[in-house]
């Protein structure tokens, strides 16, 4: 029974920005109660305010933890950490008190999950600068996720669509993301990539590589990097068993990914991952001047626990209008639960 | 009368390849005869040959030059150059006969154009390997037109949909071309594509041009090329009238300008631009394990002369087989239509 609903810990991110928005459109959706057993790590006072321009119709139930909670729709249950005061809280504003109440709801989802308590996590956006501010020298959930697990290699994927990719480096120079393309690494994100592929349900994961250079170099003519770090990698990676192909020339690896050739995508660098997966979840409207629909679930491989998060920031400007979509967050939420599910699975499977 | 329908030359491209295939069928279209006056250059006989697979009905009618043709639907203008030995020719095959007789045609429509005989061309797709054994020393047409019209500054443009993508470097590798992000290249570039979107109608082009380094470097903390190049580029081209807006986060500015936001974006690298264009132009089709559409343009800005491709390659594999589609060849003969119209109706406003 466990198996089938996981509990999810959903923090509540900024409190300043969509978060709770979000989370409140979310949660009012039956069927996300249909997969899981959602429990929001955040404060119910921020909540209740949100419920008045989220235009649902929810009961905020504040509990003392997971055990408390009764997971029942139209309630959501809260464990309620208190720590944003009312008085001097200003939604849509940058803020030290907004930086240290997002930053202990992840602290808390984390030990929950580090503790078996809850099965998976699911993030809402924050804002580095707030979270500066509150004195956190970290510069994102990555980081904070990496750090308090003890985790070395993390790697960030991508989801949605078709599309699933994994970065092999990210913010860093483009420079430096050329000294950084090294075998080891390569490898090492194509195994996390063809685990996170399995546990998103695919039984023989096929995994694209993308080159680094154009056209994959073409043969050697522009750029080493295919011959003396890629190629080699892609070789370790089939004599370990994978389905492994590359490097694949990284102006066509997208395309043909989003028509279902590939399960997983590698990327060497963060645009070559990036730019093809805001082409497919970004949507600009000329009309609104506005990106009125975002998707794209951002799921960081390597962890003990599970993580997925909203590939979106906290939208500061829309905060408290009452328009923000919770797409993304629903993506998030039933990722997190797939691999949730999974994982409990194989832990059975290990059991017998 | 001349202004409202130019004289386009379209060179075969490499004979063994759809080049042939695909211009019957641009050429079966009345509207393209509605919109210009279309002369093929290349081998009467390859058309010929053709006419059998491409499910055309046409007339083929070998021509000695412009001024012999009739430019009337139903009968295809080739200028012959008689240069294919059908005796040795053979479809789908990389062979020099081919390179030769591929690169005759160019050099043929370069000079007509150049001698004010055609107002514009439009090319086919050529093989680099049949090119190389035939003795030709050049990566792709780009080089030849630079070449043979004694031009340096050239740029490639990508033309799909809603997107207009000039290249800041483009066949070099990915170290090269941070090494190549410079002021004076960047703003030649924006300088190039203001011009083009105006040769394509738009009165007042708004160009967005892209960071290199994620997040445009957010304010240098990956990367410097912003600062010291990017940026002072930009603001030249403001201080010069034109509406420029940038560093443009390069996994934003093309999700916006599908949407319309920007007319133009300049891309950096080759692949910063041809990653979201060929998201937007390609489809593949996992049942059919093909690419079955492909459209998008590509067009050599900074030439004396007008030229705009097809963005796809010779397809080998495919040629002779009938199904070939002409979606890229048709736009590229409308996107030079256009250019050449403006280009008369800016040399007619000059004479007045």
């Amino acid at each position: 029974m466990a198996a089938a609903k996981p509990v999810l810990g959903i923090t509540l991110g900024d409190p300043a920005g969509v978060g709770p928005e979000i989370t409140l459109k979310a949660l009012a959706e039956q069927d996300i109660y249909d997969l899981c057993r959602p429990l929001v790590i955040g404060d119910s006072r921020i909540l209740e305010q949100a419920l008045a321009f989220s235009g649902t119709n929810l009961l905020i139930r504040p509990v003392d933890g997971p055990r408390y909670a009764h997971f029942d729709h139209g309630a959501v249950d809260v464990y309620d950490l208190k720590n944003v005061d009312m008085n001097d809280f200003q939604i849509g504003q940058i803020s030290s008190l907004s930086g240290h109440a997002a930053f202990e709801y992840i602290k808390q989802a984390i030990d929950l999950a580090l503790a078996g308590e809850i099965d998976g996590t699911v993030t809402n956006p924050i804002h580095k600068e707030s979270l500066h501010l509150a004195g956190y020298p970290f510069s994102g959930h990555t980081e904070i996720y990496a750090h308090f697990t003890g985790t070395k290699d993390v790697t960030m994927l991508l989801v949605g669509g078709n599309l699933r990719i994994a970065h092999v480096t990210t913010h860093v120079s483009l420079r430096d993301a050329c000294d950084l393309i090294k075998k080891g690494r390569i490898l090492k994100v194509i195994q996390l990539t063809d685990n996170a592929c399995r546990q998103f349900g695919i039984a023989s994961p096929r995994i694209g590589v993308a080159g680094l250079n154009p056209h994959s170099s073409d043969g050697g003519l522009f750029g080493s990097e295919e011959a003396e770090e890629i190629i080699p990698a892609i070789e370790e990676a089939r004599a370990l068993g994978l389905v492994v192909e590359g490097p694949v020339p990284p102006d066509i690896i997208f395309s043909k990914a989003r028509g279902g050739f590939y399960d997983g995508c590698v990327a060497m660098y963060h645009d070559q991952g990036h730019i093809p997966f805001k082409m497919e979840t970004f949507q600009w409207d000329q009309d609104l001047q506005a990106m009125p629909s975002i998707r794209g679930v951002n799921v960081t491989l390597g962890l003990p626990i599970i993580r997925t998060s909203v590939d979106h920031g906290t939208a500061l400007d829309i905060a408290g209008k009452g328009y923000a979509s919770p797409e993304a967050l629903l993506d998030a939420i039933r990722i997190a639960r797939d691999m949730a599910v999974n994982r409990i699975k194989g832990r059975h499977a290990g059991e017998e």
